[in-house]
Protein backbone atom coordinates (compact mmCIF):
# COMPACT_ATOMS: atom_id res chain seq x y z
CA UNK A 1 0.00 0.00 0.00
CA UNK A 2 1.05 3.56 -0.37
CA UNK A 3 3.15 5.72 2.51
CA UNK A 4 2.47 8.71 0.92
CA UNK A 5 -0.40 9.24 3.29
CA UNK A 6 1.92 8.06 6.44
CA UNK A 7 3.98 10.99 7.07
CA UNK A 8 2.11 13.13 9.55
CA UNK A 9 3.49 12.09 12.55
CA UNK A 10 6.57 11.55 11.09
CA UNK A 11 9.76 13.42 12.01
CA UNK A 12 9.15 16.57 10.47
CA UNK A 13 6.18 17.26 12.25
CA UNK A 14 7.15 16.50 15.91
CA UNK A 15 10.68 16.10 16.05
CA UNK A 16 11.75 19.64 16.87
CA UNK A 17 9.62 21.18 19.46
CA UNK A 18 6.74 20.55 21.41
CA UNK A 19 3.52 22.10 21.78
CA UNK A 20 4.95 24.20 24.81
CA UNK A 21 8.40 24.61 22.97
CA UNK A 22 7.26 28.07 20.80
CA UNK A 23 4.29 29.26 19.29
CA UNK A 24 3.46 26.26 16.58
CA UNK A 25 3.43 27.97 13.29
CA UNK A 26 0.81 27.67 10.66
CA UNK A 27 1.87 24.48 8.54
CA UNK A 28 2.75 22.24 11.63
CA UNK A 29 -0.39 23.08 13.20
CA UNK A 30 -1.77 22.11 10.41
CA UNK A 31 -0.40 18.71 10.15
CA UNK A 32 -0.68 18.08 13.64
CA UNK A 33 -4.22 19.21 13.54
CA UNK A 34 -5.19 16.06 11.50
CA UNK A 35 -3.72 13.80 13.47
CA UNK A 36 -5.36 15.32 16.78
CA UNK A 37 -8.89 15.09 14.91
CA UNK A 38 -8.28 11.28 13.29
CA UNK A 39 -8.15 10.59 17.17
CA UNK A 40 -11.15 12.84 17.67
CA UNK A 41 -13.46 10.20 17.51
CA UNK A 42 -14.43 7.08 20.14
CA UNK A 43 -14.60 4.68 17.67
CA UNK A 44 -11.56 5.29 16.27
CA UNK A 45 -9.43 5.63 20.02
CA UNK A 46 -11.20 2.58 20.67
CA UNK A 47 -9.80 1.18 17.23
CA UNK A 48 -6.51 2.49 17.57
CA UNK A 49 -6.53 0.93 21.17
CA UNK A 50 -7.00 -1.97 20.21
CA UNK A 51 -4.37 -2.30 17.90
CA UNK A 52 -1.72 -0.63 20.29
CA UNK A 53 -2.37 -3.17 23.17
CA UNK A 54 -2.79 -6.47 21.22
CA UNK A 55 -0.06 -8.56 22.42
CA UNK A 56 2.43 -9.38 18.81
CA UNK A 57 1.19 -5.79 17.65
CA UNK A 58 -1.45 -6.77 14.72
CA UNK A 59 -5.02 -7.54 14.20
CA UNK A 60 -7.18 -8.99 11.92
CA UNK A 61 -10.16 -6.23 11.17
CA UNK A 62 -12.03 -9.48 11.39
CA UNK A 63 -11.30 -9.43 15.21
CA UNK A 64 -12.24 -5.82 15.52
CA UNK A 65 -15.21 -5.55 13.95
CA UNK A 66 -17.65 -7.47 16.11
CA UNK A 67 -16.71 -5.06 19.31
CA UNK A 68 -18.57 -2.56 17.68
CA UNK A 69 -22.37 -1.93 16.20
CA UNK A 70 -20.89 -0.88 12.91
CA UNK A 71 -20.90 -2.14 9.86
CA UNK A 72 -17.32 -3.48 8.38
CA UNK A 73 -17.26 -0.77 5.74
CA UNK A 74 -17.62 1.71 8.42
CA UNK A 75 -15.21 -0.19 10.54
CA UNK A 76 -12.45 0.23 7.63
CA UNK A 77 -13.42 3.77 6.81
CA UNK A 78 -12.35 4.66 10.35
CA UNK A 79 -9.38 2.50 9.80
CA UNK A 80 -8.36 4.44 6.86
CA UNK A 81 -8.73 8.14 8.68
CA UNK A 82 -6.25 6.44 11.19
CA UNK A 83 -3.69 4.98 8.62
CA UNK A 84 -4.39 8.73 6.77
CA UNK A 85 -2.78 10.19 9.82
CA UNK A 86 0.08 8.43 9.84
CA UNK A 87 -1.20 6.53 13.25
CA UNK A 88 -1.31 2.54 11.55
CA UNK A 89 -0.45 0.73 8.92
CA UNK A 90 -1.73 -2.25 7.13
CA UNK A 91 -1.30 -5.34 4.80
CA UNK A 92 -3.98 -7.35 3.29
CA UNK A 93 -3.26 -11.20 3.36
CA UNK A 94 -5.58 -13.51 2.06
CA UNK A 95 -9.51 -12.39 2.80
CA UNK A 96 -8.58 -10.19 5.30
CA UNK A 97 -6.40 -7.02 6.46
CA UNK A 98 -4.22 -6.91 9.02
CA UNK A 99 -3.04 -3.61 11.08
CA UNK A 100 -0.71 -2.72 13.04
CA UNK A 101 0.39 0.99 14.69
CA UNK A 102 3.65 2.42 12.98
CA UNK A 103 6.64 2.11 15.29
CA UNK A 104 7.36 5.27 17.45
CA UNK A 105 3.55 7.51 16.26
CA UNK A 106 2.36 7.46 19.40
CA UNK A 107 5.55 8.16 21.35
CA UNK A 108 6.35 11.21 19.13
CA UNK A 109 2.99 12.86 19.47
CA UNK A 110 3.50 12.00 23.03
CA UNK A 111 6.69 13.76 23.07
CA UNK A 112 4.68 16.70 21.44
CA UNK A 113 2.06 17.36 24.75
CA UNK A 114 5.10 16.76 27.21
CA UNK A 115 5.68 19.91 28.62
CA UNK A 116 9.72 20.62 29.48
CA UNK A 117 8.56 22.51 32.70
CA UNK A 118 5.29 23.12 34.92
CA UNK A 119 3.51 26.36 34.01
CA UNK A 120 2.67 29.21 35.53
CA UNK A 121 -0.86 29.24 36.98
CA UNK A 122 -2.13 31.94 38.70
CA UNK A 123 -3.68 31.42 42.40
CA UNK B 1 -16.33 30.63 35.78
CA UNK B 2 -17.51 26.97 36.54
CA UNK B 3 -15.07 24.00 36.96
CA UNK B 4 -17.76 22.04 35.85
CA UNK B 5 -16.41 21.69 32.25
CA UNK B 6 -12.41 21.31 33.64
CA UNK B 7 -13.03 16.90 34.24
CA UNK B 8 -12.52 15.62 30.77
CA UNK B 9 -8.73 14.63 30.83
CA UNK B 10 -8.83 15.23 34.85
CA UNK B 11 -7.72 11.65 37.35
CA UNK B 12 -10.32 9.39 35.65
CA UNK B 13 -10.37 10.12 32.19
CA UNK B 14 -5.95 9.13 32.20
CA UNK B 15 -4.64 8.03 35.29
CA UNK B 16 -5.51 4.39 35.51
CA UNK B 17 -3.94 2.92 31.81
CA UNK B 18 -2.37 4.36 28.56
CA UNK B 19 -3.89 3.80 24.83
CA UNK B 20 -1.79 0.40 24.75
CA UNK B 21 -2.27 -0.37 27.95
CA UNK B 22 -5.47 -2.39 27.37
CA UNK B 23 -8.87 -1.77 24.71
CA UNK B 24 -10.72 1.24 25.76
CA UNK B 25 -14.20 1.18 26.93
CA UNK B 26 -16.60 3.49 25.12
CA UNK B 27 -17.03 5.57 28.23
CA UNK B 28 -13.61 6.71 28.42
CA UNK B 29 -13.27 6.12 24.75
CA UNK B 30 -15.84 8.78 25.03
CA UNK B 31 -14.27 11.39 27.17
CA UNK B 32 -11.03 11.28 25.43
CA UNK B 33 -12.02 11.70 22.07
CA UNK B 34 -13.40 15.16 23.09
CA UNK B 35 -10.09 16.25 24.10
CA UNK B 36 -8.54 14.87 20.89
CA UNK B 37 -11.17 16.61 18.78
CA UNK B 38 -10.74 19.80 20.89
CA UNK B 39 -6.96 19.51 19.47
CA UNK B 40 -7.86 18.76 16.22
CA UNK B 41 -8.19 22.00 14.62
CA UNK B 42 -5.14 24.42 13.76
CA UNK B 43 -6.21 27.30 15.07
CA UNK B 44 -6.70 25.46 19.01
CA UNK B 45 -3.36 24.28 18.17
CA UNK B 46 -2.03 27.31 17.54
CA UNK B 47 -3.97 29.39 20.53
CA UNK B 48 -2.72 26.55 23.08
CA UNK B 49 0.66 26.84 21.73
CA UNK B 50 1.00 30.43 22.33
CA UNK B 51 -0.42 29.60 26.09
CA UNK B 52 1.69 26.64 26.68
CA UNK B 53 4.72 28.54 25.32
CA UNK B 54 4.58 31.57 26.87
CA UNK B 55 6.99 32.31 30.00
CA UNK B 56 4.77 32.77 33.20
CA UNK B 57 2.10 30.38 31.85
CA UNK B 58 -1.04 33.21 31.04
CA UNK B 59 -1.92 34.67 27.93
CA UNK B 60 -4.54 37.65 27.79
CA UNK B 61 -6.68 37.16 24.80
CA UNK B 62 -5.79 40.75 23.53
CA UNK B 63 -2.38 39.07 22.39
CA UNK B 64 -3.59 36.18 20.80
CA UNK B 65 -6.30 37.68 18.53
CA UNK B 66 -3.69 39.38 16.93
CA UNK B 67 -1.66 36.45 15.49
CA UNK B 68 -4.94 35.40 13.67
CA UNK B 69 -7.08 36.50 10.65
CA UNK B 70 -9.97 36.27 12.66
CA UNK B 71 -12.40 37.68 14.56
CA UNK B 72 -12.03 37.81 18.31
CA UNK B 73 -15.59 36.09 19.03
CA UNK B 74 -14.14 32.82 16.71
CA UNK B 75 -10.59 32.96 19.30
CA UNK B 76 -12.78 33.71 22.13
CA UNK B 77 -14.68 30.56 20.86
CA UNK B 78 -12.02 28.03 19.95
CA UNK B 79 -10.34 28.75 23.52
CA UNK B 80 -14.29 28.06 25.25
CA UNK B 81 -13.88 24.46 23.33
CA UNK B 82 -10.12 24.19 24.45
CA UNK B 83 -11.69 25.03 28.10
CA UNK B 84 -13.98 22.89 27.68
CA UNK B 85 -11.85 19.97 26.87
CA UNK B 86 -10.37 21.18 30.25
CA UNK B 87 -7.40 21.79 28.29
CA UNK B 88 -7.17 25.29 29.94
CA UNK B 89 -8.74 27.98 32.39
CA UNK B 90 -9.30 31.46 32.08
CA UNK B 91 -10.17 34.52 34.18
CA UNK B 92 -11.86 37.77 33.50
CA UNK B 93 -9.41 40.94 34.86
CA UNK B 94 -11.09 44.27 34.01
CA UNK B 95 -11.66 44.10 30.21
CA UNK B 96 -9.45 41.28 29.49
CA UNK B 97 -9.47 37.67 29.71
CA UNK B 98 -6.22 35.63 30.47
CA UNK B 99 -5.85 32.17 29.95
CA UNK B 100 -3.30 29.53 31.16
CA UNK B 101 -3.07 25.56 30.48
CA UNK B 102 -4.32 23.16 33.32
CA UNK B 103 -1.43 22.12 35.12
CA UNK B 104 -0.90 18.52 34.07
CA UNK B 105 -3.24 18.13 31.54
CA UNK B 106 -0.76 17.83 28.60
CA UNK B 107 1.57 15.49 30.41
CA UNK B 108 -1.41 13.31 31.38
CA UNK B 109 -2.53 13.33 27.78
CA UNK B 110 0.97 12.82 26.47
CA UNK B 111 0.91 9.61 28.98
CA UNK B 112 -1.98 8.38 27.66
CA UNK B 113 -0.38 8.03 24.25
CA UNK B 114 2.78 6.47 25.37
CA UNK B 115 3.58 3.04 24.83
CA UNK B 116 4.78 0.87 27.63
CA UNK B 117 7.05 -1.30 25.26
CA UNK B 118 7.70 -1.22 21.55
CA UNK B 119 4.90 -2.06 19.05
CA UNK B 120 5.50 -5.55 17.03
CA UNK B 121 5.94 -4.63 13.43
CA UNK B 122 5.46 -6.93 10.35
CA UNK B 123 8.88 -6.91 8.27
Amino acid sequence: MSKQELEVVGQNATCCQGLAGAPLDEERASELAKVFKALGDPVRLRLLSMIASREGGEVCVCEMTPAFDLSQPTISHHLKLLRQAGLIDCERRGTWVYYWVLPGALDRLAAFLTTPRTTGVPA
